[in-house]
């Protein structure tokens, strides 16, 4: 299948690689073309710009934010205008629920299709094709994306034909993980003043949940290791933003997200915004009185 | 092994049947005394007092809170005058750290040891020996108590000598569980306002935590089945509100523990106290407005 | 001094009559006209098109959020087009400091002035010259607009030459406000379930406060008077948002205005959305128990 | 008129020498007794024992806590014991609900009265005899009690004939002083980081609010003058924690007050315990990445 691909980050190119793999013709575009070039040496095609990717008349897109996203899509010779009628988008991009729901009517006034398939995963699934992948969007549109889809992940998720209910999912997601690392960082800071060992405590944590999230995790926080990132700070921030204006506009108070939220930009004001996200141990770790000297932020 | 049980509940009833299935010689107490008697049926001894049990020199005790062990173990012809010096307590409930500490010291004033042992684990788990145990207390008392610990679960953990971190850690753990149902209900709010069906959305996040934890309370959230209770509200109360202190005494500021305390306090405000915890699912559900209708609160 | 005046909503139209009584001539200009033409009736000219209010060279906007003065100052004809080079834009309305920044640069560009100058007071206080006005801008701007700004209210602050800081005292003093609604209202759910009659603890409060602004709100709060809104719901959580924003642009955590706007949202969920924002008391009173009977909320 | 005082700490000292200028014979008891002997040169007699200060038959007590009250009443000799039949127990300490209600009837089952009667105000307000006096209680008892209550505080305000009543409005009082703390706390940290002068944006806000409550604290808090502490944080902390167990035993969730225990917990783990419990402003900084290297904590 002729396809394009916009957005060749750690997540993009990964992905994009393994549509190269799957057999198909991929013209990958990226702002910074080297990452292009990268992939063309694995067999893509390099496209010199957004609106050659959408020409194909299947582009996929994989940006870090709304704003990225709008540019590529709204801006001159962008996908809007490039794609042909009856040509589809995919999302892979997290989101906001409100900027998914603009992107579907816009297409759809354009007779273009429009899939939100957001991913589950940190760079290495993508990578190995072990992401999991949410989509939503008329059902036509859906199956002409199934095998591509498949393609990238370990298992494929479909939510329905409202496509904005994929991006309402991943946010869900990532809230919950995040959860998951407000809960795991005051545990820890308990359990740890009080005089247990993390590693132990974690280790019967884990008996109790036997989940691979909670021990990768829970690993991280009880060695201290927010450094390479998998996911940063300020994009954590980012998503539990979106969550929390999604629960806005349904009229749905999300408390704990707040809280999130609130850890995680007292985390940024502590020159915590570009280690990883998991980090917010260390705020409520100096919120308990447990020395910043053990924090080793770059910069 | 000749041993005392006091405390035959929900739980205790399981935990002493295992113990006399294991072989042992099952001295067992409970104020109202069918259930002792239900037990001997199985093969236990009725206990008549409480003084009886502990004359064995190994007395279990598994009661609701501080206050029932409190009353079994200070009170006259309680625990600490009727155990022989060099005799052993084991104490299963879920307790205080406070208390936990005094207990250890009260027992070591008078020659006596002292284990702290709480378990995870709902009334079926009890019943069929599958708990998770974690002991904590003087080595040699915690090696006597080895056998028995093992016979009632299907893993034991042991935390060092100093008994009240076993406490700590069966805090730390009630309150994880918590906050995933604090997480769990305000993503099923906002799916659920937004338009996903609850169980497609726990099927989807089944494959992120891959949990069994998530897997039972997620059903029994997005089912709504409160009742019967597996662990009423108000115990869960109990729990992060020890847990709370336990932070206060280490100075640790556990800000979603907080949370869920008060999310509990109104779930008990509107009636909920008597059914499961996990129905601060319809706490965080009224406040965003979802019918009050739904809810079937006995009373 | 010859205006314009975009913007006669309730706190517009007395602003704008005082402008008129201090013997200035004013070009007032509404949406829906037939508010311009009251206010003819008072003295003032009809500007039929923001155009023509802003061509007076200094214009005066009031209006409900970013949204309606971005439409009203960038759109066709709109006061960036209109304003004279030279010319002074003095912004009442309670916007975001972000969008006021925009506004700053924007007109500077076009060598027209800009001052943002916010003002607190119910209605009645528009009306009667009351008001509490905040101004920042660049010195020689403020003086121009000084006489203007003390002929509507009882006290005028200059903040000093960067206007979006005249924004963030604004939206600090109502969230000040909110927390001090918060606080009452958790204040009163407790005593009133206590057995406190809330107008006996409102009585005793006040001797303690001494303030008119608990005693106003106090009193609505205690009688449970919500209905006609002095301020609604809706804006209330708008103004909380945009504190909130505010706060984390500048990595502010600001978890007192996470916990309002929460609440606040609970209440939007509710019914509560055209109500005073002060009945932010019947979320706090639902959430202890206290019957949904008693709120009368309109449709 | 003869009567007994218990306590003469920061408060009770000024207290209970406006009751010797009232004219009245004091019998003062201290633990430390050197502080009774101060107290008798301005005209009181030193009670050797709080036996001897109760069976006076009119006793007061100012005290620290729910302990330090419990073993004077409770204790051997203590005023349970040594008050006469129809004796009256005037307890001005902030204490818990829970405990008043048990003082009120372990005194009633003795014939002896008791009224509670909290009072606001800081330590100078006691020696000038300006302080907000809260009273309830037996009407008969606080008809007794009135004319000492009125000598020592500017104004008096009886609550009814439930004693502990007026220990749920003292605490009501000084959770809504700490609510004001925790909100003018956000706003400096806002304010400040945005750029804003502390002593300029008070400025504004006390024309806003008019309270003196707000004017003092406000200062303290824009100057950072925690030292000396006019009342501690680790008192403040307990009052909260007081406000929070009744808000529970009443089923009411108090969620500003979880926020403001959780960031007092906070200052405690950093040093703060010690200071003024305004300091509270030092944790929501610091929680904003504004530099510990401004906080002057001692040892």
């Amino acid at each position: 299948m002729k396809i394009g691909f916009v957005g060749l980050g750690q997540m993009g190119s990964g992905i994009a690689r393994n549509l190269v793999k799957a057999g198909h013709e991929v013209h990958a575009y990226n702002r910074t073309a080297s990452r292009a070039e990268e992939l063309a040496a694995d067999g893509a095609q390099v496209a010199r710009t957004i609106a050659d990717a959408a020409a194909t008349g299947l582009v996929f897109t994989m940006l870090s934010d709304d704003h990225a996203v709008e540019q590529c899509v709204f801006g001159e010779d962008g996908i809007l205008a490039a794609l042909p009628r009856g040509g589809l988008h995919v999302s892979l991009s997290t989101i906001s629920v409100d900027f998914s729901r603009r992107l579907a009517e816009e297409h759809a006034k354009r007779g273009q299709e429009y899939v939100a398939s957001p991913v589950f995963g940190r760079p290495q699934f993508a990578e190995s094709a072990q992401l999991l992948v949410v989509a939503a969007g008329p059902e036509r549109a859906v199956q002409k994306a199934r095998p591509l889809l498949e393609a990238i992940g370990r298992k494929l998720f479909v939510l329905g034909s409202d496509a904005p209910l994929a991006n309402v999912l991943k946010l869900s997601g990532n809230f919950l993980i995040a959860s998951m690392l407000e809960a795991l960082s005051e545990t820890f800071a308990l359990a740890g003043k009080s005089g247990i060992e993390p590693l132990k405590c974690l280790e019967i944590l884990n008996n109790i949940f036997q989940s691979p999230v909670y021990e990768i995790y829970g690993k991280i926080i009880a060695e201290e290791r927010f450094e390479p990132p998998g996911f940063k700070m300020l994009l954590g921030l980012k998503d539990v933003r979106l969550a929390l204006a999604a629960g806005e506009a349904a009229a749905v108070p999300m408390p704990l997200a707040s809280l999130i939220r609130d850890h995680m930009i007292s985390g940024i004001a502590r020159g915590m915004g570009e280690i990883d996200w998991s980090a917010i141990a260390r705020v409520v770790a100096e919120d308990a009185g447990l020395g910043t000297q053990k924090l080793k932020v770059k910069g």
